[in-house]
């Protein structure tokens, strides 16, 4: 039997089942490493909810045993919860030069200055409690991505973080393969791997591939080029600077985002913008068309974001015009199809030439293929395996590569956000499992959005609302004001002041029917005019708005 | 200069720029033809609304130039308006064998008996007015489906349909390559065509090689197979029919349009089962699970279809166990990828396999790729060309593709619903616009639902709503009873008794305030409680919920 001492536990607190709020939790004895600290947006049934955080009960409940937050890399799924997590335990957080730039950045706007944020470089190791962590350089959609090596009296967890597999990347820090095969050779307990792509045959083309469209694009048009990428994706920006550099253009960058992880990159070196590149929007028009490149967030679709704005013409300052080429250097994320192609739609209407992975090659993932994965496996060539970082078909399928590469079905743990999973070299199990989920974030609301709420807006949103008041005096329960009835998103009132009026005669005879009956219980009065009217409706409109009833008592 | 007898209108009801609501008019000197009628699924942000119909103002205006309606398939944006538009102009519908079953069908729903629907056959020819139809074979993802030709006095409008090219289709009716290209030697003055799939290279995959791999999933499983399609996808049935009866299983069919689509099918001889292969639900349980296959709607993740409510474990007789075979035999439209996936990690948390596109070949698409419409416009031959069938990017791609043809480019009409469009063999242009758009359904109502009420809808799926109500005293304007405070869909109430009754005390304030200024005006009052209110629970809580001020006099 294998001691507690060749033992730990691994419990994901998010990013199983779902691709967003990536957290995982190590517990080895009485010690907690976490991993990534992200947050996820919301679900189409989460009405007005702003972001999604993980349920962190838990931690709560261990505050204690956490020894610090290492992070993998600077995207939102990784690092937004940071501002509401370390509010509640405030431990060291550690990551590469510009996750630590843009954390930096996030906590600043939530006015936390007490928060130790602290830069690590490659191939450094850090020791927190019982765990020793190496970072590992990997190639991925935002520079300065890492993957995780966690040393443990029990065995080495080794957690490849989002990743993919770029032999030429837009800057010198190649995938760290040479360490990750020496970690691999040292022996690793668990992996957990990345599998976004894992339905993805083959393997993502090169960054430097989309570079070459872009020279493509801006040799080729004599037009001003509006290129809309993610804003943290800075190679990509790079890329598309260096070609305004070799093709003779200037460079606009617009929309918030865009203008603050710029700013954050360039900072720290990791963005590198010629002087005399940059030019402001007002400055634009001192340039012909063909001399100018807009760089803009929105590439999906957001509706505040500036290119959505500016295909509606809501931006202030931007416009797009006939003969413009618009590029969307992106791909939808997943239902976000929709918004982006009615983006696409405005701006073919405004003139605009259209560019996008359709047409072109402009974008390619940042997520590893499965020869990639397989690459990272043959590498790492871990006794046990948990997919992480997808939804669960995402998970099935890279557990099923992993099988396809022979690994034993019971050395792989499809799990589930919660799972108390313990691993030894002798055994594997989930054990339990801990209070995990979601936790909404609506404005400064955070939890106080649940179900009942939600289903409420849900009601309200279908079929609108109608309130019935009515004054009633306490002695007599004689009707002294009232019925009025007010309805908002259930009808256009002037078009159906008929059906108004035989409303509130519906409610008058269902008060008549109670004061017949001397009822005196005021949620039996409610009741009955929730009924009356809710059949009546139902029959005329085939409509089922929420009824609220209100009586007053004078 | 051409006579008005030389000239004819070509007018889009619906159907440029969306895919829904198809419905075009064609119209020489008073007479007006049209060509499908049909409705679209409303847009996210249409919250609550069912379906949505084109505006038929300029039909109702001109209801007496109205010859018939003659329709190209049974799909439901093609035969889904008729119902609301042929009860307020009752003319002819003609369609083919499997239109007008579905279409009666449609029409029985609505208790419409006075309809004039008649069927007509390939190659046949009707003279609606001055309007010679004919109705040509094409293939698409249901059966029966017509290309139409419509000579008039001034020339001949061909409109593909929805179309595709398949060499070997399930049933015998080969797309009529040959009369099409008979029509375009005659000379064809505008081409109408389907632009759905304009930006896709290549062409579409036989039907028949969806049937191959059922084969292959067949022979290879010995579980319960479950395949969700669309039920108008007649062949799609018959291959997975045919499938069963090689493979020596039975079949189950599931889901209310799956049994009235395949009742009129079979009827009609459209599909054909031979006896002994279908089977009940509740005689599913005499056969061993490799005997099994169930045929669902829900392919689309519709969440009160079929296979959604299975695997939510919903379904009143129907379930997924572990060691299921589920196929999705279809490819998510845009905007339902989410569901989609949704209702998949549903089946693998079941323990299903999970068959779909990307992993087999099990879908094909009913729009013809770029190749397949080349080779329409080689056959046509048009003098012009107008897209339809496609959001704005697929409309303007294909008419880069007739550019890319040769045709000159302003003979390409890339039109938007309402275009007036004259046509002559000299000239054509837009020479004006009809009143065109949407008209909303929600329940009963057609057209109650507007601008208005959808943005109230939305506003309280934000952030919910607060109500006000007080009572005050007519004569002095003292408050007799309240404020009270209701709120729904704001926050979760018990865990805000603080918050309300803060928010008690603004509007107890704002009303004193208003005392001590006499202010008089109902309105003024309530706007002061509102002003007050929202700027508190702004700063409270950053959310704008709706507040609604109700006061009563007593």
């Amino acid at each position: 039997m294998a001691s507690k001492k060749d033992k730990l536990k691994i419990i994901p607190l998010g990013g199983l089942g779902e691709i967003g709020k990536n957290m995982t939790a190590i517990e080895y004895e009485d010690e907690i490493l976490i991993i990534d600290c992200g947050l996820s947006f919301p679900e189409e049934e989460m009405l007005g909810v702003d972001i999604v955080i993980p349920d962190i009960t838990y931690l709560l409940k261990n505050k204690d045993k956490v020894k610090g937050i290492v992070i993998t890399h600077g995207h939102e799924d990784h690092i937004g919860a940071l501002p509401y997590v370390l509010k509640k335990i405030n431990v060291p957080v550690y990551g590469s030069r510009l996750t630590v730039g843009l954390i930096e950045n996030k906590l600043k706007g939530f006015k936390m200055k007490n928060a130790h944020v602290e830069r690590v470089k490659p191939r450094q190791k850090i020791q927190l409690g019982a765990f020793k962590v190496e970072f590992i350089s990997t190639s991925h959609s935002i520079p300065d991505a890492f993957a995780l090596s966690v040393e443990t009296p029990a065995g080495i967890v080794f957690h490849t973080g989002d990743f993919r597999i770029d032999y030429t990347p837009i800057d010198d820090q190649i995938i760290d393969l040479d360490k990750i095969a020496e970690i691999g050779r040292k022996g690793v307990l668990v992996m957990l791997a990345d599998s976004t792509n894992a339905e993805r045959p083959g393997t993502t083309r090169s960054e430097k591939s989309v570079g070459d469209t872009f020279d493509e694009i801006f040799s080729s048009r004599k037009s001003r080029i509006i290129i809309a990428t993610f804003a943290s994706h800075v190679h990509r920006i790079q890329q598309i600077v260096n070609s305004c550099v070799k093709y003779n253009r200037k460079v606009v960058f617009a929309g918030r985002s865009m203008l603050t992880v710029g700013a954050v990159a360039q900072d720290l070196g990791v963005l590198n913008i010629p002087e005399g590149i940059t030019i402001t929007e007002k400055e634009m028009d001192d340039y012909p068309d063909e001399e100018v490149v807009v760089v803009v967030t929105g590439s999906q679709g957001e509706p505040m974001a500036a290119l959505p704005r500016m295909a509606s013409d809501e931006h202030r300052t931007l416009d797009v015009r006939s003969g413009d080429t618009v590029v969307f250097s992106s791909t939808p994320i997943p239902g976000n199809e929709k918004l982006v192609g009615k983006v696409m739609n405005l701006l073919y209407d405004r003139g605009a030439e259209v560019i996008y992975d359709k047409l072109y090659d402009v974008h390619t993932s940042g997520h590893a293929c499965q020869e990639e994965l397989k690459l990272m496996h043959r590498l790492v060539k871990p006794q046990y395996f948990i997919p992480v970082h997808g939804e669960v078909r995402h998970l099935r399928q890279h557990g099923l590569l992993a099988e396809e590469l022979g690994m034993p079905k019971e050395n792989i743990f499809v799990g589930e956000t919660g799972d108390i999973m313990e691993f030894s070299k002798e055994s594997a199990k989930v054990i339990g499992k801990i209070t995990s989920g979601q936790v909404l974030v609506d404005g400064l609301g955070v939890g106080d959005v649940g179900n009942i709420v939600l289903r409420d807006r849900k009601h309200l949103a279908e079929d609108g609302l109608m309130i019935v008041v009515v004054t009633i005096k306490r002695e007599n329960r004689k009707v002294m004001a009232g019925p009025d009835i007010i309805s908002r998103g259930f009808v256009y009132v002037r078009e159906s002041e008929s059906l108004m009026s035989e409303a509130k005669d519906v409610v008058s005879k269902a008060l008549v029917s109670c004061e017949k009956q001397n009822t005196k219980e005021w949620s039996v009065i409610k009741g009955a005019i929730r009924d009356q009217l809710k059949g009546f409706l139902y029959e005329k409109t085939k409509r089922r708005p929420m009824i609220l009833p209100i009586i007053m008592e004078v």
